[in-house]
């Protein structure tokens, strides 16, 4: 940590996951030209495993100060570890809060260990600033977004619907801003990247992909549904095999039933040397959009099959309950359950419909700049209060 | 813990504190007389501790069968120490319900550590049930509360206003019951007990009290404004002082700035060895009864000082932001700063007015079988999801 | 849990990844067949992880209850979670030992989490028997060893050495007991058993070992040199691939450092894929011992190397400084540093040179009866205090 | 913390106790007259709690900064706290380690928060140092003292005894230094001292004690036999009552069964208000060696009641087994059992005989010196093995 200078500002950022730093970057890289306030990064959880991309070696090269990384995450393959996590989350971040002394504390999103940032800052009278709150989905997800609002002094919620869901929540209006999602910021300057440099960064087997048609597939665990995760990921293996199109598959997030889909991949793996699927663990923000941008379809259950592809305008299939609820624009198609036959013929429906119109639902690419602003020049309050709407 | 049967409903009440002991009394009284459910019981937190009135031996005493003990109270007077316990009993608590198995979870109201059985047991894939939620007050207690709704998927609200606001944050109207709060059902039946019997067992000097008016004192920390408490302690001290009535003053909840007020009350206990104030730990929730229902005024910032006392009409005095925007029945004088002056003058317009007509806003002393019902019959289910009002 | 019978003593084993169950296993069968005692099995840290195993499947397959599973593995690549892990282990271990209540716990060996289980118990009073204490290693496990022998109560060392050790240290003559160590107790009915089943259960490719001569490698990091172990690792593949011949590679323990073992494996594996080397996660003790009695060499670093090893003669070589000075039978070649082509020079020498002569120096394949009877039979004592030899 | 200096030793001390900062103190001051090395200063467990003294302020008043404070102690009356406590301290003080990167950490003594500091450290390959090994005394201090020593690499015992001991339990004797016990340091400058300013300072009532004879009790609970203490506590209670002499009583430390002693000392004082005992909480280091100075007689079973008394010659009657095996001078009378009568006459022998010859064997007088002089010169080193003695 740099000296702590009086007069600034220090806000500090909780990172858990790839995915929360793919949706806070652009924010941190306002921050850090800024004079008026000193950034704090904190990296935890997934962030900072090998398993998961080691985010926190991302941060580093990006050209971040981490300031303290703190392992919290609980391994095993029970929904009992997402709570132990987020318990041993709540331990270690107080401490480091304790001797950092934020004015702010960041939260992303709406992970199960996003709580435990929430409350060690709340519990210990630090305003908590929140981002993509209000939104609606599925799983766990869903309870811990709302509470985290229900814990946090500042919002930027992504969209319009956000917006009012969180005012709905009883959210004092002067504490709500609509900012868009950060995960968008690069998509104008990075989506028509030479994507050739970066599959032969990850890839195994770059050229089985590179100038060809290919699918992107990310598919997690849905916490409160894992049990059936096996059967759902064996379906969407076998649907894209039968396309024969090469595809890109990201491993994961650490999550309850994370091993379910693991094992499957690796059976399927074991089992079809010659397959044209190639795994991989991690892209940087940048780069995931760049690929994005050139797959013929995304499928899965990623929020990214949502957010960053509408702006995108790929041809998206969401399968299961995981994102149901959440906003989307014309580029999805929603799939309940995981069918390989179905599956497979709506990956060549939208294979064939190729890119739709960019929307700009969840963003038009300015978040990262308007939440810095803000988080620099808005009072420091935590006294809140539920306000009716009748 | 009895021997599990396959066929029965098992649930299971967390209790945290004296105060959550009282406020779910009668839940497990008729929960006890059900033969279509488990009841199971883990005490943790202050709800063990000697300096907190030892509430796992009441309710033992009591005929209740306590399952588990969980130690999670981490020691300090700093803000800090809120969060640890809640961390802390996070880790405990989801190892216990992997163990007991319950279907259904309950969490009482909103005291930090209650945020810690929602997330073990949501996060696990059990039924949370949450009594006494949708009120609005100050402190970081009106935080947790709505993140507890937000993670909970049955709720008990006391009044029809706490009902409205439920509703308002996006809960399914199936989920949401107005049952009044559990604490008034002992009223009716304890209000007009012998006080002499009580005063024996607790007060030193149980003559100092007997066949007197007397005032009743509850002040506990906010503990986001916990460095003011000293200051606020003194001028409640002074003020019961000068109204020269004898008092009985229950000492503070375990909470970030206990150890500031319990240090005022020890210096003036040390340097007024002839006061009329005297000290106790703890009553039963029937005790407390008759104790509230006999005094001339209460006066701190107890919930009990709006809720209970409203039913038995009892003169009361609320200090400061702990409980503002509760809803209140007109025997409540709310004052925001504590001057002496001003609470000794409001003591004695207090005393001089006498008992108010009862009111029925918090209950009407049936919550207790309500909510076992619920309870017992209700279907399990925890796939929720956000109802826009819109 | 069966119901606890209040005549019955209740001995209490806690079981933390493959290696403990190896080397415990023989001491629970005996006690499942005695009337005189409760048996309670606590599964824990790595116990519970698929990527070691699953070997709490295993314990259950094998016919015990378990009675407890606790996950404690705080994840990461750092020797920091091993802390984290003990601290973590503790909490949850005598939250477990205060509801099961036993009269004594047993903790096995000298892994790291090893200390959280002899910590919780002896804290709370609670007699603790220690299995292998007395050898000497290097690596922290050095420390971890004779720490849980200071706070232990009753010890079983596998030889005399180990006694010795033991008395030295200052621990009372009665309540040190030399057995031989329980993971030799398999040896005899198992050593020639049929491997051709075993291999196909677990290898892709069963015929690339069957019927063949090949060897067995088992490389752990080693905690305190852990950022030397992706070279250790490089030469030894390459040791390895050069002698030719086929090999069961066992994947490493979860440990700091673990992962720069597994990242070099991958790696192996992506750019050989027509290696001889093939990589397991598991067998079941007694299988093991069918596969190390069959191989022409074991090499890495595995204290089976040495232990097991010199109860079935198989020629042994054990590189770096995670064993030096632990006691060796004549089949062990010890090599310093991991060099290439002194480890391939030294495999060739151990396969031309076959089988040892069997040695006692580990046991005599009695260690679980003799360690059954002492627990079901020794006086319940926490007194202890430390001996002067002088 | 001061800005980290590339060529300077960082040595942290973890200071969890008054006990421990008495026991270390003088060796702050030495290092901090350094320029070759950084002092790093972590205060937890009870070093940090208004109950027992709040010893963090005493040692900021003392004029060292405090680089990190870490709540950890985990409230209740039951051994299994000791646990809990232990294992949240691991957790913190890893992370507290890895933000502080200290060279050499120093743990003090054998209470059972001692061990947290002696794994998070050595876990992570941090050179750990050890001050008063090797003694011998009973409760669990015994097994967590010599667990310790095994942990540690570098060993400063105060006596020849505990030396031999250390050497006995197979250290290197190249890691071993008898230095004497930094708690007698300040007995020369500070046993003639005033003591009338520190009685105004301390006491309710200092003419109480004021040129007169008076006893000193410190009694802590046994955590092995913490059931026993309340009639211990009272039988010495009535003891010291029937002597008619006026008495300085000081709280016990936090420990399981310290809640019975507290609940028989508030009774006690309760029913005796016109007592001669004045209850104390804490005082400095240097206070307590006038106080222990002046005193008649020491009474109870704290381990200054034979060490720091040993130099001062005071008079000292030990009850119980906490403290036996201690190498003791001859001003101590052992009492193994706590009968009132008995310890009536003891203390009126021990009155009446009045001071003894000052002894050397807990140290001369330099330990601080001796100390911190090793602690910045010697080399850094944690491989550590078993020294055989045969």
């Amino acid at each position: 940590m740099t000296a702590m200078n009086k007069e600034n500002r220090r806000v500090c950022f909780v990172i858990n996951s790839r995915a929360n730093y793919a949706r806070i970057k652009s924010v941190l890289i306002e921050m850090q030209k800024r004079s008026d306030c000193e950034l704090q990064i904190v990296v935890g959880a997934s962030g900072l495993l090998f398993r998961f991309g080691n985010v926190v070696d991302i941060i580093k090269r990006d050209g971040f100060t981490v300031d303290r990384e703190v392992y919290s995450v609980v391994e095993g393959n029970e929904p009992i570890v997402m709570a132990k996590t987020t318990g041993l989350a709540i331990i270690e971040l107080s401490q480091v809060f304790s001797d950092l002394k934020p004015d702010i504390v960041v939260t992303v999103a709406d992970r199960h260990e996003t709580i435990a940032t929430a409350i060690a800052a709340s519990y210990m009278n630090i305003m908590v600033a929140h981002t993509q709150g209000g939104e609606i989905t599925g799983s766990i997800d869903e309870s811990v977004r709302h509470a985290c609002t229900k814990l946090s002094h500042l919002h930027f919620p992504a969209t319009q619907g956000a917006y009012e869901n969180i005012i709905q929540m009883g959210e004092e209006k002067k504490r709500v801003h609509i900012t868009g999602c950060p995960s968008l910021d690069f998509i104008d300057e990075n989506r028509s990247k030479d994507l050739n440099n970066i599959l032969e960064k990850y890839l195994v087997n770059p050229k089985g992909i590179q100038n060809l048609d290919f699918l992107l597939v990310l598919f997690h665990a849905d916490t409160q549904h894992y049990i059936e995760v096996s059967q759902a990921t064996r379906e969407i293996l076998k649907a894209v095999k039968e396309t024969n199109l090469p595809t890109i598959w990201l491993w994961p997030n650490v999550d309850a039933g994370t091993d379910y889909i693991s094992k499957e991949l690796r059976k399927f793996r074991d089992s079809n040397p010659s397959s044209k699927i190639q795994f991989v663990r991690n892209f940087s923000p940048e780069e995931y959009v760049t690929v994005l941008n050139h797959t013929k379809c995304i499928i899965g259950n990623s929020s990214s099959g949502i957010r960053e592809s509408s702006r995108t305008g790929t041809p998206s299939i969401t399968i299961g309950s995981r994102q149901s609820g959440r906003e989307m624009a014309e580029n999805v198609i929603c799939l309940n359950k995981a069918d390989s036959l179905i599956i497979r013929d709506k990956i060549i429906e939208q294979v064939n419909h190729g890119k739709y119109d960019q929307s700009n639902l969840y963003g038009d690419g300015n978040a990262g700049k308007k939440i810095a602003e803000i988080l620099c020049t808005t009072q420091i309050s935590i006294d809140k209060k539920f306000i009716p709407l009748r």
